[in-house]
């Protein structure tokens, strides 16, 4: 059976959502600690396991004070960057935590409230904190009618080996804003050359929801990833082709809206690019009110309002 | 002092929001009463004001069963449509409530869960129950450089009198479609060819948001407003000219997007307009992560998840 647009959205936004889900959602974060700034915000929520772990201070360290909730030591950015890389680093050599056998040496910027960077950690680590993660999508199509450029992710890459994905995606690294970061991805991943990227990618929004890890992420399951994608559309003439660069991707396909809808509906999109495929399909007009009996709870779902202080990449 | 994007959201986003204000979205719903579905459902808020009418069965009849919550008589949608009926006519010729002197002649669909129609009632009564209404909002605009057809509100009108408005906007009224509803406000309005709206309109989502009444939109003050309004584009060519039809628009003018900008900064929009538009600007490349600091917040308070079932007009 083929899944419904909404089913596809509770496989991404899978964090019990406060309000269409409130009991499932309370429930869910009894189990769960806040980790918070010195301040007090709460900038991510720990899993027991996580939480067991930081207790056990032969591998983690003096580095954290651990009551109701959890605080990263460390008064200023510096301090904390170097806490929690001790605590990462003491983990990834002691195997503690299987998400962390896929380290990358990549920063992510962590916010406090108003946009002010608190601290940067290890990519592969975020998902043990659950602080929110940015990235960039952008969808490459051409028109008359629309085809959308699919890429198929290379068979051997850790995470979500062989499954569709985005025309072009990455993450967002600390001190990189979202534009630059798509200029960086385009040429790395899909051969896209900088000027062309710079002309016709425009900026359409983003999608926010709150992700829940399984295997196909690596890493341990449940693992929480609250996450930012900011969007873009980059219509194109018939004659650019998009090809891999790096090892990331397989192939490009270029496909018809009914093939990419087929595909999506068969679970064979990378989860976080089901909610950029039908956001795309929402704003151009191929899933409307009177085709999509859950228009309006899609629509909220991908726009998620989350509890966390969030970034401002306009101040990077 | 101009208005900052956000400080316009949260005029139009008015009641507390669950995520970013939690403590004053608790402490108001304490003050309020749920309107419920014979189910159980929570289809509106009541304000203590019409909690109060609703008890004095002189006037409101014996078609309400009042308890910890508030539900309306009736077995079947025409059972429940006369209850209602009776009630607001019943207030009307009182004078119980000021806005029911805009009484409009126009049935409002309420819904219960999965899309199901449960009740209509007069459109000036949904905001003393606190309902959802739905309407569609569309942006015609030129480009190269993007241009925008802004209607000025007729000064005499009862509600926003004089305000700027979107280029088209209307209620979808019991039984219409949201694009049917979007073709005949083009023609009545903005003296829009429906062979042009149906070619070239595009659907590009829902406003969603939970807006609080003032005096400005005619009645008591503080009435809450629950809204979807499905947006559209329409790109036209620069030889179409929108003309005032009915007496609704006073005159209309293609603005380039700074003034569009300066007029919403000045708050002199009718405030729902604020949502389509900025919402338009993200879509369009105009707000973008980089020029808007609170981008993610806008983002998802445009697409607010609200906590009541909503229409499914795919299935009207």
């Amino acid at each position: 059976m083929p899944f419904t647009n909404l089913e596809l959205v509770e496989q991404v936004d899978a964090f019990p959502h406060p309000v269409y889900h409130s009991a499932e959602h309370a429930k869910q974060l009894s189990t769960l600690v806040r980790l918070t700034t010195a301040a007090g915000d709460t900038i991510g929520y720990l899993l027991p396991s996580v939480v067991a772990a930081l207790k056990d201070t032969a591998l983690s360290g003096t580095w954290w004070d651990i009551g109701d909730s959890i605080t990263l030591r460390g008064n200023t950015i510096e301090e904390r960057n170097e806490n929690i890389l001790k605590t990462v680093t003491s983990w990834r050599e002691n195997k503690t935590f299987k998400v962390l056998g896929g380290w990358r040496n990549e920063l992510y910027a962590v916010y406090a409230p108003a946009g002010q960077l608190y601290l940067t950690m290890e990519r592969a680590a975020t998902c043990l904190f659950g602080v929110v993660t940015y990235g960039v999508h952008m969808t490459v199509y051409t028109t008359n009618p629309i085809r959308i450029w699919v890429p198929r992710r290379n068979i051997n890459k850790a995470t979500y080996g062989g499954m569709l994905d985005n025309s072009v995606a990455g993450g967002i690294a600390a001190g990189m804003g979202a534009f630059e970061t798509l200029v960086k991805e385009g040429a790395e991943e899909a051969s896209l050359p900088e000027d062309l990227v710079r002309e016709r990618a425009k900026c359409t929004g983003a999608a926010t929801y709150f992700y829940v890890r399984d295997k196909r992420a690596g890493g341990e399951d449940g693992l929480l990833q609250p996450e930012v994608e900011y969007t873009y559309d980059m219509e194109v003439p018939e004659d650019v082709v998009l090809k891999p660069c790096d090892d990331e991707v397989q192939e490009f396909r270029l496909w018809d809206v009914e093939k990419v809808k087929h595909e999506l509906a068969a679970g064979n999109f990378k989860p976080n690019c089901i909610m950029i495929l039908l956001d795309f399909f929402i704003r151009h007009n191929i899933i409307t009110p009177e085709n999509e009996p859950d228009f309006l709870q899609i629509s909220a779902r991908i726009h998620r309002a989350l509890e966390f202080p969030l970034a401002s990449h306009a101040l990077a």
